[in-house]
């Protein structure tokens, strides 16, 4: 199989950053290659500097005495022409162009300046990611945009047309547990558009997951066709900016897509395959089941660990997203009789810890049964609230054991936290609450359980990725 | 007019809690009446003390030397029948049983039980709240039956047939800026119901809102006339516990509640001129927007404060809840020129904060010119990361400033603000950026601005308000 095009560009021996700068954005593409520890040289290029951030400065491209492989444009836009020029002498493969002001702005002296670049690249061999993007985050190879993303690599690709998306995609995901193989955002699609970008993961064996914010396709059809191929051997999980009409204004001056009608997307989308995320929020929610749970077709689930109500309506939530609340297997209430729980006949599926009487029912036995109990395909189970009143300020370690977590023999469970503060906490309290619960979190992500802020956000995107499966194992 | 009959009960001289102990929740009955300051006698009943939390305790109901006119039961099933002999020889008016274990075990006797306590009641003239419930919060009053309930009193009524759904409403809907007249916990509804509680929020002068947690209607013709009537006058927002199969099983283990179709639910509460919610957030996302919003009918909306991607799918999320994004208007451009702003042609709405280059431009100066525009109703702006560069840690009124509230001349405002942690923040950091946007929020609400932690929830929550005041316009 040939190497792809991209995968040609993304382990360059050095990076230049053009239009470095102490300060601003410019510096900013410096400081994350230090910080991630990228092991080829770094070069700020600008005239105004003789070093920075303790490297040596160049006044240009053709100045810099090694070989220089990867280009970050940080000039403004007027400037690139005579860049991709210098870029030419020195034999670079990719240039990642952060400049913008092109066909975004609406003008067309900018609009035209855009095509004469791509032609300039395409005369010099050169790739080009963007313009109008904030590039490439990988952290395996030492690339990043930002300093604070994760260090870790992990096993789920991000193509963006939106840089300001991709950096919340990520740091989202990052919340939610998910690393990442590679991050790209790739702003107007000038040469690399979104096809190569699906086409790289698809084939990248670094990947296993695909998510993708897209605001217009060049090519329709080969998207689809791509699109298709791809999700015949991995998820790939899409949010579509710009669906409506001020959508649509909005993406011409975001990245000067061409957004097209939002029911042709949502029917191509579908007949690939691929899974539609409203926003951000869902893009995260169904890539966090995808990475987390194995390749799930059943849909019976089982629920533990709320009250009366919120049992009530998690019971409602889950079955409105597709799932099947079963009710309590005659086992589960047969064990509970031979135990002597006054509960037996009351309690149900949902399980409502509220009920519990003469002693402090742990909800991690409920979810032991519901685990052994072959009726169930997966499990979702309450982790915020419960423990209120008997445990004062345990640790993460005391907060977990009443789930039994390492008793649920390999049965996807999915946690739900809700991220609101405690009534009447001191400033003190609440900041020990969160780093607490995050410790949880982290733990639990770790323990390949992933976690949502309600159960209605869970059990959408487990029906998204039993939905993914089903359909692949029919065809 | 007469006295509604909850009326006459809320306002008691003295409340007794029998069954009160030194822990658990027979205790926390009485310490939420001393938290809050209750102003009239609070006797604690149980035989095994003579002081309880620095109260003189009572072995008997009958033993108080003073008036009675209101009762807390926290005592077993089996001794309430004799309670209530002992409230009728007190005179007592009003008795909230959180006593449960009765009709929604599902067992036969204790049902029967039920019934019997309901005739036992009124024979002897005395109302019940309850049983399996939480009773009253009347923050006004100094009744509550949590500690960490706010103390100070809000508009919003709230009548919850779930306890621990109230308690989830009510700290919710304090972190969203909202305070209550009175919430009550019902439970079972056995002699006071769902139409009791809603008919009492209607003439009540001190609510202007009302939210409901409802698992089953007991009469649900006299329901849907109170409810037609009631939302001639105010807003009233309901949730469904029991919805589906699932979760119609699980109201009766709960509340005893026969759920009935959720077609039929809808339907009923759709033509009430009622607004629905899905679950506890939408519940509290859309009392909020009633309670914040002024009787807004208009849905052209302006949006600021976001970059590239957020402005593109928060034009889509907007316009998809059946807001009207329109087009910037041809005013704030000439004024943007005049300025000599370089992005007055290229600028739109939602209005790209990414694209300021000249300057550090403020979304607050968009925020007024829309605010004076009057080509829109009403404005979303996003209250995070985007200061994230320029400022490293600000103040909340360092924060604010470039939001230029004190401009906005009454024009309705939303706030976007997710709460989410800030990528590679320590967690001093983090407990810094939490405390900062928690006074932020509580600042922002106190001006009258909801805060939503998504644009489509606020988008979502501001559809219901025009809906609400459009159709009442239209009668």
């Amino acid at each position: 199989m040939p190497v792809h095009p991209l995968e040609e560009i993304l382990h360059p021996r050095s990076v230049a950053v053009v239009g470095a700068s102490g300060s601003g954005r410019g510096g900013g593409f410096v400081t994350p290659l230090q910080e991630f520890g990228y092991r080829g040289e770094i070069y700020p290029v600008n005239p105004k500097y003789t070093e920075l951030l303790g490297l040596k400065a160049y006044a240009r491209v053709r100045d810099i005495p090694g070989p220089v492989d990867y280009v970050i444009s940080a000039v403004p836009a007027s400037q690139v022409l005579g860049l991709l020029d210098d870029c030419a002498e020195k034999g670079v493969k990719g240039v990642h162009l952060f400049t913008a002001r092109f066909s975004e702005t609406g003008r067309r002296d900018a609009a035209e300046l855009e095509r004469e670049i791509l032609k300039r690249a395409r005369g010099a061999g050169i790739r080009l990611i963007g313009p109008n993007c904030l590039g490439v985050y990988y952290p395996a190879e030492g690339l990043s945009f930002e300093d604070d993303f994760p260090k870790e690599a992990g096993r789920v690709g991000l193509a963006s047309q939106s840089g300001g998306a991709a950096g919340d995609i990520i740091q989202r995901a990052a919340h939610a547990g998910i690393r990442f193989s590679k991050g790209i955002s790739y702003g107007n699609a000038l040469d690399f558009n979104e096809c190569d970008y699906l086409e790289y993961f698809a084939q990248d064996p670094e990947t296993d997951v695909i998510l993708m914010y897209i605001e217009g396709a060049r090519d329709g059809k080969r998207f689809f066709e791509s699109l298709q191929r791809t999700t015949a051997i991995k998820p790939v999980v899409i949010v579509k900016g710009g669906r409506g009409q001020s959508g649509t204004r909005a993406t011409a001056s975001h990245t000067g897509s061409l957004a097209g009608s939002r029911q042709v997307w949502d029917t191509m989308v579908n007949q690939a395959g691929a899974v539609s995320a409203a926003n951000l929020e869902e893009l995260v929610d169904f890539g966090a089941a995808f990475r987390f749970l194995p390749p799930l077709t059943g849909r019976r689930i089982g629920i533990a660990g709320g009250g009366g109500g919120t049992s009530v309506l998690a019971a409602d939530e889950c079955e409105e997203a597709g799932l099947d609340v079963i009710p309590l297997p005659a086992a589960i209430r047969e064990e509970l009789k031979a135990q002597g729980s006054p509960i037996w006949d009351w309690i149900s599926n949902p399980a409502d810890m509220s009920i519990r009487v003469d002693r402090d029912w742990p909800v991690g036995e409920m979810l032991e049964m519901m685990a052994r109990n072959e009726n169930f395909d997966l499990l979702i189970t309450f982790l915020h609230g419960h423990f209120r009143r008997s445990q004062e300020k345990p640790s993460a370690t005391e907060y977990l054991e009443g789930y039994h977590l390492n008793e649920l023999r390999g049965k996807p469970v999915f946690g739900v936290m809700e991220e609101r503060r405690r009534g009447g906490a001191g400033a003190e309290e609440q900041a020990w609450l969160w780093a607490m619960m995050e410790e949880v979190r982290a733990r639990l992500t770790a323990a390949g359980i992933p976690i949502y802020p309600s159960v209605g956000r869970a059990a959408r995107s487990a029906v998204k990725v039993t939905d993914y499966y089903r359909r692949r194992e029919s065809r």
